[in-house]
């Protein structure tokens, strides 16, 4: 998907929501668990009852690898479904790779030639020719984590990279931000900042003003809506704002899918003003 | 496996060595390729060939999820036949993984619980809650990039990081090492340093000088054992070489499990002097 259709779709929907597909057998509707496969049933209701909210889906491969074949199957079923169903939005496996150039490589083909997702999220640490064989796809995605949302973004991400040559110093997140953008553009790169540090948003616009974020962290991990738009947003949006457990989960019961639904409404309805 | 269990193996076959498993479709000995899975094939030969000269497989998940599903089932089949076949040998799950508490739980989940797998690669840039998950299972390993085999290592991994109480200044793959081993023991934690980079390992050995390092990088991309012993050796080795595309490809005709025997082989007498 180029950005110009991702974009025009977010205006046509007033909707800058990503759907996180993380299914956890132990949270899953009872009813559903003696299903052939309950985690494709539990995702085929959510994406039929989400979809009209939201622009994306981001499965998140962990929840889906965890079971073996079966789930490594149930993903693949649930890409395939989205995109047979709902083409217009924008598929991100959630799967955070990055390795050695010929093995990124395999990866990209994992996920671009044989998943047909959108867009890969991938780790920075190995650096540029762990990245660059993701952007040789066209019209696909590499979403490069920068600040995550967890704790642990402390230890590694915020320390503080001292440049010899300028006297300056700036955090490792930043770091990442400046010599990565550098790989790809504005039409094949996202990042990852999380809504836990929204006020952080304000210095990654500084480096990244035009490129898409991937915004984890909404609503169960404790980040606010409000405060990732008012430092994020951009010209053309320039978000995605992905809810995974407060959508999914938000009932257990027989009605998951109109609960799902109702959550996301709410969420695209705040996501309205900004329009 | 416990770290004494896999330094008895070691100092037993007087060898450190580990063969990486990237079986590339392209590159296999045509006459597999008309196998039901030529993957497997392909692995279980070069595994019932080498096994008497290495302590450990490493199969890299990027070269089978490039095959999707069936790609997926040749990694589990692969991994099956080791534990079934040769139970004291050492298995690494190279698949760089590393994401929020629970979701490393998950990929925890699906390497230790359902594969099988002794040890995973994980990524640090997500810090502490992205790798603890995996240090809860017993018996079972971290194995944390540190400083890697790759020219990308040069973008982030070797930035200097400033400390504004010590003032002192150490590089990135420092400060994961020195941040990192506080979250494991050496019983459960060990550390990719590339072969490209043996002289490093002087430093590395400061920080780490018990810890088991494993080291990719010895052969197709340039590292050298010698150099990588100089540096890396310690009192119970505390090493585990990688040798992939060096050995598995050694031929590409019908006496390929033969040739990569041989390579193995060479590389397990170099091994020896240093017992």
């Amino acid at each position: 998907m180029t950005r110009q259709e991702l974009i025009s779709q977010i205006k046509t929907k007033k909707s800058f929501l990503c759907v996180g597909l993380d299914p956890d057998m132990e949270k899953l509707p009872k009813h559903l668990l003696h299903e052939e496969d309950a985690i494709f049933s539990f995702n085929k209701a959510i994406i039929d009852a989400t979809h009209n909210y939201c622009v994306s889906y981001k499965p998140n491969a962990a929840f889906y690898e965890a079971h073996g074949l079966k789930g490594y199957q149930s993903l693949i079923k649930t890409i395939e479904y989205i995109k047979a169903n709902y083409p217009n939005h924008f598929i991100i496996a959630d799967a955070k790779r990055g390795d050695i150039g010929n093995t990124s490589s395999m990866y990209a083909r994992a996920f671009f030639s044989e998943m047909k997702a959108d867009a890969l999220t991938i780790a920075p640490y190995m650096g540029s020719d762990s990245v660059k064989p993701f952007l040789t796809y066209k019209d696909k995605w590499v979403i490069l984590l920068a600040l995550t949302s967890n704790e642990g973004a402390f230890n590694f991400q915020t320390q503080r990279i001292s440049h010899l040559d300028t006297q300056k110093e700036l955090y490792l997140y930043e770091e990442v931000l400046k010599t990565s953008k550098q790989w790809g553009t504005e039409e094949n790169m996202m990042y990852v900042v999380g809504a836990t540090k929204a006020q952080w948003l304000e210095e990654v616009r500084k480096i990244v003003p035009h490129h898409f974020l991937l915004i984890p962290g909404v609503g169960a991990q404790g980040g606010s809506l409000e405060d990732v738009c008012k430092y994020g947003l951009n010209k053309d949006i320039g978000l995605l704002i992905n809810s995974s457990r407060q959508i999914i989960y938000a009932s257990s019961q027989q009605d998951f899918a109109q609960a799902a639904a109702m959550e996301a409404k709410k969420l695209q309805e705040e996501m309205k003003q900004f329009f």
